[in-house]
């Protein structure tokens, strides 16, 4: 049974828009992203999904709105919901979300990870 | 759709070990708890439970271990596992953990929190 060091586990990569796999329970994953840039407008048909702000801010925007995120801040996005993550400045984001969840959604493209790495 | 400021949520609240519900999805809870002192012993029979620190350290205690946990660290304590959360000094957790999870698991009592708050 070990901790997770969420700073120690950002200094293992440096890709953006790849999630990592740092933790698992009750079917779920917690996952670790680095944002910068936008990513592909998607929605997911069955998973919910929490964004946490661990470092920097980012915002997802809906198709009527936007919604900022701050350090210490999260924001879960219902299935369903089409919705694009966009960062002008690195990020560092937990993600909790179902096992299965794949990160472009109902959108498979260049940006689709399939196959996500645990550290 | 709104954003959960977690410092803004912790100052709603002074009571120990009485979780408050902040975020739901994918049918578990987002919750948020002050810890000081010595929790009661138990294990959660079905339901793996994550610790974030988000503020101060705590330490779970195990029948044959011990894992402190820092600002900035998690650890999932797996269905099963008797474990005792401890204190020294005021701390402030996130739990992630699936929606019908009883904060005294195994052991009803005094500290069990049947019914949550929603701040």
């Amino acid at each position: 049974m070990d901790k997770v060091n969420l700073r120690q586990k950002f200094a293992l990569f440096s890709q953006y828009f790849q999630p990592k796999i740092v933790g698992e329970l009750n079917g779920q994953h917690v996952k670790l992203v680095k944002v910068l840039g936008s990513f592909v407008w998607h929605h997911h048909d069955s998973e919910d999904e929490l964004f946490l702000v661990v470092q920097g801010r980012m915002r997802i925007e809906f198709r009527e709105s936007v919604v900022w995120i701050e350090e210490g801040e999260f924001l879960i996005v219902p299935r369903g919901v089409e919705h694009r993550p966009v960062a002008d400045e690195e990020a560092h984001i937990l993600l909790f979300e179902p096992a299965n969840t794949l990160n472009t959604g109902n959108v498979e493209g260049e940006m689709t990870a399939r196959v996500l790495e645990r550290i």
